[in-house]
């Protein structure tokens, strides 16, 4: 069974990509592939994009969408094995997975990391146990540590907009006052090492992202250096991976701008805090592609339930 | 591009009102104009009859429909320009409209006043960044400062029920326990000055409405004697305007009964608090219209899709 | 007009039961019955097999489907008659379901009991509210007292796995840690008396069921001998009805094990508490039957929704 839970589920990201182009040439051309066919969509987090581009794709697609908020509107879900459960949690995954299995043809999941504790966010216990006993194929709409509807539709905006074989791309931390998770990062590094690229991340001492992720990927601790040349910055805010979840720091010097920027397409996977992250000028100036970027999700998602669909 | 964000947005209301009520005898006779096409039904605010008439218009038309409720499942607004963003807030609204405009032919906007501030909340942030910033058509399910899609069913209502060429319609305030807006008074007003009628308003001192929307119409202190021989008499609560967002009384002297409705028909756009905002005895009497002008907020909302899908 | 509030609106459960397995065989046969038609599924409370699983029958028949989660998205509503309403509620009942009226061809209510009160919660004040002022057919979600739609599809469930002419069918309380409401063992107890079965009630002394609908069913309050040659072992808490709503013990002794199922068959509603309500072993073995059953909530629900739009 085909489930979307990271970048390793694609089989070849250049024929994604082009097939997500030809989608979006035609959104509905494949209307009729998910008649008679329903997929829900599971939040255990806030979503604006994630929810309407994936209900947008669905939809596209022809297939019938259950949209469930699921901490507000179902029960509280048990992961561990074993547990007398006479506390707080009144449904255990293994049941609340095959029961969405009876009604859903595929189920998608967000889940994102709590920050508090590395090794239960690095078990995805949300999305691994959808995985584990859903009957279905699921998708991962952004869990602990990944976000790669995110990274598909990064992939699309970068592959619309490159016009040099090798592209110099840079990924750049940015200062903002809350903790937040890796997901989007970590995916965007994963998609770049499937691209022929110039790929540099950039940010502050002590917010390196998890190694077994970036690998050999070049780091470069100026930032300014960093982005000199570079053809696509990605800016994102992340908490310290080694100090799990801090803020270690909100310098302010690392807010993207104009002058860093220079002849590079920007890029953010939104929300995003306007000068903090990024200073308005960049924002709204002509070589932003975050609006693009944010139309792109609906191709992400609608390649992804595509091949969900014809397997 | 056309827009509903009020009353002005209407070309010919009769025209408007007889195209609603052809609506009424057939609503899904354009089952396919919608088709391909998705609404977006954003809720910063509470609501039965607009959440559940939109949504039917929506599908009478063939309208794909994504419901959210922003306030609870999105992030937190910023509307302010230039803003360093490192407090509360996660997204602006210029990001947030033109990205929803990504995945939505049309969105529906619900935003209440908060009636802390009269400034801020005619500035109309909510309704006027959607505008400003999305690049569809939008529509007002209720601002701070008006309710169109109610004053558009109430103009439905009053064309089916009257038989007179210049009928007396009467708007009169009632006491209500909390502070209400003044957005379905003042698009019932703006709505009664595109009709012929000898139209009055009647309120206790200090509830004047704003003198811009008003203008020159009749207001009589003497609440029974605006009554007298009204064919219409619509009944609400409004907070003060001068003493802005204010309860300045409850008087139960000027609760609606069928002494003071007399002969004429009572309209309200509900919910309406019985015994405190009018009788039982008018609201379970034949005169009453509540439910068929809730009924007609389904093809005030067709009539305007409608209008926004055929430009 | 044709409800479907309790057990009683059924009027040959071996045919709905025998036509819902028809549908089970092909859910999307009567895809077009629903057709230009709207149901509304009203939430008060959570739910998540009852809120996908009726989604999932009204869109096989075709239905347009509104959501609404009346707590947190709608008006407080208030109930009796003749209040002046200047306190919490915002809306009569009254109002609310005729307006939903308008909107809906059906509507569906989920409003559990609140255990604070017996006679309030027997009165089910919402559901008859709908069932009294609505002008379309009602369906019951689960209320106060029933959950009529469950023991529906646990009828389709004993029928596809029975193999006996009068099998022994067992309802088992088991203990939990919070207060639970007796309306999924109501309506067992009402189904098993439209079937031939020799059934059997087991639980503590003090968690006796309201006796008007027990009636003279066998209650044996020794577990173990209750369970002895069971084909089929329904086991669900529920408070105490005498004492109301009080959790009396949570004696773990009756909890279910697989030496108590023995060779039976393991039902339960969901969702269960693990290794308080019933054992892993029991649980996670081929004779538990509980997906199943969430299985055929569907079709429970489809057949119910396909007699009210026949009627």
């Amino acid at each position: 069974m085909k489930h979307y839970l990271s970048l390793k589920d694609i089989d070849s990201l250049d024929n994604w990509v082009e097939e997500a182009r030809d989608l979006k040439e035609d959104p509905r051309k494949h209307k009729n592939l998910g008649s008679d066919k329903t997929i829900g969509l599971l939040f255990f987090n806030n979503s604006l994009r994630t929810r309407l581009s994936t209900q947008k794709a669905a939809m596209n697609l022809g297939l019938d969408v259950i949209v469930m908020n699921f901490g507000s509107e179902g029960w509280a879900l048990e992961y561990a094995d074993g547990t007398v459960m006479d506390q707080g949690t009144s449904e255990h995954i293994k049941e609340a997975a095959q029961v969405i299995s009876q009604y859903c043809d595929i189920v998608a999941i967000r889940a994102f990391a709590g920050l508090q504790n590395k090794e239960e966010d690095e078990a995805e216990k949300v999305l691994n146990g959808f995985k584990k006993y859903a009957s279905v194929p699921t998708v991962n709409m952004e869990s602990s540590v990944g976000h790669p509807l995110q990274a598909l539709a990064d992939a699309i905006t970068l592959a619309e907009q490159n016009t040099k074989a090798r592209p110099k791309v840079v990924l750049s931390w940015a200062p903002h006052p809350k903790a937040l998770p890796h997901a989007v990062a970590n995916s965007f590094v994963e998609m770049m090492h499937l691209q022929d690229a110039d790929f540099v991340i950039t940010h502050p001492e002590g917010y390196e992202l998890n190694p077994e992720i970036t690998k050999s990927t070049t780091i470069e601790y100026d930032q300014k250096k960093a982005c000199e040349n570079a053809d696509f910055i990605y800016v994102k805010n992340w908490s310290s991976y080694s100090d799990y979840g801090k803020v270690l720091n909100q310098d302010k010097n690392w807010t993207m701008t104009p002058e860093k920027v220079g002849n590079a397409k920007f890029m953010h996977c939104l929300p995003v805090r306007r000068n903090m992250v990024v200073a308005d000028a960049v924002l709204d100036g002509d070589q932003s592609l975050v609006i693009e970027q944010a139309n792109n999700r609906t191709y992400a998602a609608q390649i992804v339930l595509k091949k969900i669909l014809e397997q």
